[in-house]
């Protein structure tokens, strides 16, 4: 794995997926702080770039899922930009040098500049963590492949609900082809 | 379902995913022909506009998947357009007024003009069949709730390659708010 072409994504690892007492809490969520972290202090050690990925919305819900717009409603807002629930989690905080992209959609590449970015970077290579698998990980995954990136996702570095959700989504990125990696062999493979 | 704000999307009918014989035989998919043409003899009945989705590739292969640029090495081909293997089954030829949308990835939206033309018709609601589920009908799904659009996957008109795997995939798709339903909801559902 050459380091000046590969890119770490965090993706969506803010209070309201990782809190217990947010609707939109990812159960599988909070057991992989530790391993996100190692992601992320192995590609600043290797010299990759990191991408933090944010969900955002503006205060009206103009920009939320269809599919969220009553949760949206219900609950005076979700991530919306500035607010606590929007927030990245203390223990990821991004270096000076790392990019943030925000997203309103499930794929990290949909409506943001996140395709631009890496392609001036000449970034060829992408490893996924963060929540959720089957929503975000995935979308992104498949957004990722189309557009030719080799497509790394983090087993021990992303969630779901459940860890036969989990199980399922990596089964079926293997058969697409993408790559599925422990966080350790991510490591190894950049000579730390 | 009002008709003339509907869709109904056939993805991938073609004989290179339906033949045994074919590297990208999918399991599932001969036992759908009779349900997807039920839903394409529905739509037509009832006025929906019904979009035929086939992969296309060139003869070369550049606009081949990364993850398959080997396969198609290999195998001399993969749906090259104008080959007996590209072309869509007999059962469900299109009728003169149908659309044909060429693809290269998974997404039926992805480097296409599907949202144009869908936006030209002002179709609101997409009811997604075909092949096969875990990759181009959920690639397919999330971009089209991502861009807003009211997405039905239809059970019985869709496949996998193990009933587990389309059983997972359906359950993933109700938890993110896509509508799962059979083809004779469907059909009620246009007052057939």
């Amino acid at each position: 794995m050459n380091p000046e072409r590969t890119a770490l994504l965090i993706i969506d690892m803010q209070r309201d997926f990782l809190s217990p007492a947010s609707p939109l809490f990812v159960a599988g969520g909070p057991s992989i702080v530790l391993t996100v972290q190692h992601a992320l202090e192995s590609a600043w050690a290797a010299g990759v770039t990191v991408v933090h990925v944010r969900r955002n919305h503006r205060p009206g819900g103009i920009d939320i899922d269809s599919t969220r717009r009553q949760l949206f409603a219900e609950e005076g807002g979700l991530l919306v930009a500035g607010t606590p629930g929007a927030e990245e989690i203390s223990e990821l905080m991004p270096a000076s040098g790392d990019l943030i992209v925000t997203k309103t959609r499930w794929s990290a590449f949909f409506a943001t500049d996140l395709d631009l970015l890496l392609r001036r970077l000449a970034i060829h290579e992408l490893v996924l963590s963060g929540v959720q698998t089957p929503n975000c990980i995935r979308a992104t995954a498949m957004d990722a492949v189309s557009l030719d990136y080799a497509t790394i996702v983090l087993s021990d570095a992303t969630a779901s609900q459940t860890p036969e959700i989990q199980a399922a989504n990596l089964a079926d990125m293997t058969t697409m082809g993408i790559s599925v990696k422990t966080v350790s062999q991510f490591a190894r493979s950049l000579g730390l």
